[in-house]
């Protein structure tokens, strides 16, 4: 059987009891390491597993998951996400894969930061749909989250902003020469984000939001360091939030007085926030 | 300090080491029964967490708080709520007063429903914001899930539909005479709200879904007899999905070929599925 095992958003001791009796017990153990990653160590996890965990690429899980699943007709594989198994869409190609060959899966779910995203106090209820933000090039800055952004910015909805990671990539050189030289990982920081919604708000010009739209950036959800603060686009563009991983929210007018007392607590300028709260009309929408 | 520990979705295994570290070391533990329930009874998680504990119903929890946070200054009190802490508006009620007494408080995240619909295989950035459905009565058939559906239509995203639940409730009888005599608790099923979502396009007549319209129904995500059925609003208003708690999505114009396939396995009927998948247009926005 193939079991895909969330290990949810921060440490070793985010896996649920359940995923780890699995974890011990399987044949192998695969661990997806590109579209997330843990706030600690392979080494540290497989010390907590006291077993080893075989590292799974894009490269593997997209084109050798047939490696992943063999023998799994009879024997257990786990394959570990972090977060929720079913957060990338990867993992349901996987499935399906596994459904062709006769292999019956099992998933324990566990934290998302699509739903961890509630500890800044949001109403996991007033959010719309989820964009991406990748990083931008010089040539290249894609603006389709933006589209999302108004479209739940038209009925008053927060925004989750996931921010992109690069691991293992090749630059374009050593692609072109076959060059299996990977750059170091790159996570995108808050600040980051920010900065590219307000530059993609110069260029679109929509009025979707605006420097001194309020949103909260999100740092290590779930681990003793999270870190949450709140402020406009304009002053999250200048914050540092510590090592990754970031998320970003942008509030929707839908917010109403008990989120707002929530938030006011992470404020980076309580007076700012108040400011901004009425000049935006926050809460004028239920 | 004041931990909100998370249990997930399914049964005792489903809290995280981290979790469970807490429960064992906590001083006073309590499990909110309201909002959601686990598929177990409170006599097998006092079995393996080695130790009492206190059921938090609705008073205790929203007119009650402060003996829940009683010497939590000092001491270490865990609120256990299944799902992840933050689905529910009443926990971050719970931190605002612990705030304003000036206790410290820690969140372990855990599965929600809210992520844990992506077992569907449906993507979780397809998704629009979350709706409720109350059971109706007589004289009380709230239509406001209706336009949130109609919302999230008009930009074909899927809708997640949360399903009540009465847990400890009192007749009106009983309630007008002060008895404290409680009704046997109920859950709201996927074909009774297949139906009260047809009955209430009835009523609306605005085109937001039709009978022919695809939904997914959830029964036990997380658990063993886990259960998923694809189906039209029509056939699903007659399935039968066993016990509870259940979840319905209704799905979104966007949905895309991956997703199709993905579902399809589930289909109460498949030739059904391909010629409503048509007839809907699914796939035709994106």
């Amino acid at each position: 059987m193939l079991h895909l095992v969330g290990l949810g958003l921060a440490d070793e001791t985010d896996i649920t009891v359940k995923g780890l009796e699995i974890v011990k017990k399987a044949e192998r153990v695969y661990l997806e390491a590109y579209t997330s990653i843990l706030l600690v160590e392979k080494e540290k996890l497989e010390a907590f597993y006291g077993r080893p965990v075989i590292v799974a690429d894009r490269e593997l899980v997209e084109t050798g998951s047939d490696d992943i699943l063999k023998d799994a007709e009879t024997v257990d594989v786990a394959f570990l996400v972090v977060g929720d198994p079913f957060g990338a869409t990867t993992h349901t190609d996987l499935v399906l894969r596994a459904r062709e060959l006769g292999i019956k899966t099992n998933t324990v779910p566990n934290a998302s930061i699509m739903s961890g995203i509630g500890c800044t106090g949001l109403q996991l209820y007033n959010f719309g749909q989820t964009v991406s933000m990748v990083f931008f090039t010089e040539t290249w800055k894609p603006s389709s989250f933006y589209d999302r952004v108004k479209e739940n910015a038209q009925f008053g909805l927060h925004t989750l902003v996931l921010l992109d990671i690069k691991v293992k990539e090749q630059s374009l050189e050593n692609m072109a020469r076959g060059r299996k030289i990977y750059e170091p990982p790159r996570y995108m920081t808050v600040a980051q984000c920010a900065q590219q919604m307000l530059e993609t708000e110069e260029e679109r010009k929509e009025e979707v939001y605006r420097p001194v739209s309020l949103a909260i950036g999100a740092a290590r959800v779930g681990a003793l360091d999270q870190k949450l603060v709140v402020g406009t686009l304009e002053e999250l563009s200048k914050v540092d939030m510590g090592r990754p991983l970031h998320s970003l929210v942008l509030l929707g007018k839908r917010a109403h007085d008990l989120e707002r007392d929530y938030i006011r607590e992470f404020a980076i300028d309580t007076e700012s926030f108040d400011n901004a709260w009425k000049a935006n009309n926050y809460g004028s929408i239920s």
